[in-house]
């Protein structure tokens, strides 16, 4: 099946805001072993929506359409589609009601540009929004699908799997493929490195197609393979991972949807332990991330952080003769920093990071991107010291992903790695 | 003038690669006041570049390609490009030399294929590439032009400037015009709200054009005006500034590249006053934010994340009692939070917040989504409650944001906004 992609907005044209659903939706589609002919931008003007949805009809067998639902006046994808195919437009009662409850149980003001978000163009079928007040609606057109959906990021990653899909595979049932995806998420490797490692593994042979999406700190490999049943595409996949796994090893800490955060938290979760983190150069993110798993509040204690040499003097017991002698980054002050906020918090676990974040401050000796890492437990304290070479906020996060790492593989028992 | 983009690849439209060529184009385009009608990604395939190409042309004065000029046998641009316009090829002998000389600098290994890179449409203008092998080149048909450059974002950010930019105005001088751009961020009114409240202001009649961008949980509206000169574009904004201003007033707290936490970390500098920060369901992201901005350790002393009724006790000395009697979610217990951090830390001013970020921990009374901000300074404190109704991570980001907010206009005076 070809599929065409269209999305809708003056932000998109104007540069201002950078399109990332066509490749979203072009990688999902690329996994149910579906083509896309090409992927088209335009403004909200009427004239140009239609005459690029013709052209682009002309070359697929259906096209998928995001943006322009919303209520504003700017907003005239629905208009539009319905103009281009010559239809009326109706008003859905139940799609009403759905947005009126929503603004109810919140005590939004209602105002009546809200109502638009229930009309559709006539004959369309409802795709419902679970996560907005912008439904979706697909339309058959002289043997052509038009699937059009919202363009808010978070509204597409949902109706995508559980309306759009669906959807598709009724209309075109012979395109139905079994597909199986597979991503491994690696740290501590460039891009290139990785690419030049896996040089060597034949994924056409293995009937696996490849892709590397650098997510800053990580780079994830996403493995894709098609088959006649779920079981071919399966073995297919594990084979080109058995490759991957072998040349990479320590350098993968999580796959699929896991995130390290997440890992972290169900290992603490899991042996019942309780944390307690130190956070300087980092400014908040360790915690920041641990606290975005829901539940976190079960093993984190409490977090402090320690800007001032004050603070780690008070809050955590460093001697001010320590941060004179060694400096409030060194390994020294990493670990009283990670044994002391153990002590104050009464955890099992103590978790330190002191570095330079930058722009200012770094010397010779420790130039900006100096990060020392330390996790104290009862017995003893592990310390790592790391020099990373980015901005100030992408050292944030270089340096709240060692300190996350080095926990997970403390928690895991991968006592080598550490 | 009308610019349409066309950006070339299988590694697009599968999704492995995110575009991001179309949007700093078109975003550069609108500096220098040109319009871009559409942007195209197609797969290198023959026909459907043509086809794009046509369809391009007819919407604009002139399309701008990248992609596909490299040596490999999928890099089919020039050729497609060629054929569409049925124009032989020739070899250019100045860019093979540039090219082999590149070779020879390097000690690479020149193979045949490299050569291919010299070959450009009959009539072709080539156009220099200071920093690769790739050079681009222009043709004018049927008075229309059709710019190619390499697709190497790094590529593209020197040619665009150094070729295509002086090419466009020497062939479009009656385009050439003057562009001011401004954005006003507000925060606490939802997208229809901001649209209704500016229904009235005619901004076609100053002639400015506006758009909205939602960037959670901030909206942005952005002006854009042209002028024959650069005062007649920024007074054309200037008046439409004012009208939005006089509509939104206190929700709007930033302008163009600022900051909610920038600019109270500049406040904060200037006063030379000290903070200290007491979360717990924001969980480290206010000083995670705060700390973002190089230089904030003048003024931020310390944060504690007291995720624990125990930290709230130890850390802050919040009794027992209240906890108990009021709950850990309450204005009780903000306000003794903020003062105990600030009172802890000894800083000018303690900042707090505590609430229940969901999904579970949510009750009759006190909804997930409940918030509490409280503000300390040496004589009284201040305490704002908020009900928000996202998920986990976006009622973190909501709760740090109205607490940025609250020390912002603090600490800017706007007491009656507070």
């Amino acid at each position: 099946m070809k599929i065409g992609i269209l999305t809708i907005g003056n932000e998109l044209t104007s540069g201002r805001t950078q399109d990332t659903n066509s490749s979203f939706l072009a990688r999902a589609f690329a996994t149910q072993g579906w083509q896309v002919t090409l992927m088209t931008s335009v403004g909200d003007e009427d004239r140009v929506i239609k005459q690029a949805l013709g052209f682009i009809l002309a070359q697929s067998d259906a096209v998928v359409v995001t943006g322009g639902l919303g209520p504003t006046a700017d907003d005239m994808t629905t208009e539009a589609i319905a103009r281009a195919f010559g239809l009326g437009l109706y008003m859905d009662q139940t799609v009403l009601r759905h947005i009126r409850g929503i603004f109810e149980k919140y005590h939004l003001n209602w105002t009546e540009n809200n109502a638009k978000q229930a009309v559709f163009p006539e004959g369309a079928e409802v795709i419902a929004n679970p996560v907005g007040t912008a439904a979706g609606f697909a339309l058959k057109q002289k043997g052509k699908l038009i699937v059009v959906i919202p363009g808010v990021p978070r509204e597409v990653e949902r109706m995508l799997p559980e309306g759009v899909f669906p959807l598709l595979r009724r209309e075109f049932p012979e395109a139905v493929q079994q597909v199986a995806v597979r991503t491994i998420k690696s740290f501590g490797l460039g891009e290139a490195v990785v690419d030049k490692a896996l040089a060597d593994l034949d994924f056409e042979r293995l009937s696996v197609t490849v892709g590397f999406y650098p997510n800053f700190p990580e780079n994830h490999i996403v493995l894709t393979a098609r088959g006649a049943t779920e079981s071919e595409a399966v073995s297919r996949i594990s084979a080109a991972e058995a490759g991957v796994v072998d040349r990479l090893k320590k350098y993968i800490f999580a796959y699929d949807s896991e995130t390290l955060e997440g890992l972290a938290a169900k290992l603490m979760t899991e042996k019942g332990w309780t944390l307690a983190v130190a956070e300087s150069c980092t400014g908040g993110l360790v915690t920041d991330r641990l606290t975005d798993v829901p539940g976190s509040s079960v093993f984190l204690e409490r977090s402090v952080i320690t800007y001032s040499n004050a603070a780690k003097t008070d809050l955590l017991g460093v001697p001010t003769a320590i941060l004179e002698k060694y400096g409030a980054v060194s390994e020294q002050t990493a670990r009283l920093m990670a044994e002391g906020v153990r002590k104050l918090a009464c955890t099992d676990l103590g978790l330190a990071i002191t570095g330079i974040a930058g722009p200012a401050g770094g010397t010779d000796q420790k130039p900006v991107g100096t990060v020392y890492i330390a996790l104290a437990d009862e017995k003893e304290t592990l310390c790592r010291h790391y020099t990373f070479r980015w901005d100030r906020r992408r050292n944030k996060v270089i340096s709240s992903q060692a300190a996350l790492l080095l926990l997970k593989r403390y928690l895991s028992g991968e006592r080598e790695d550490v």
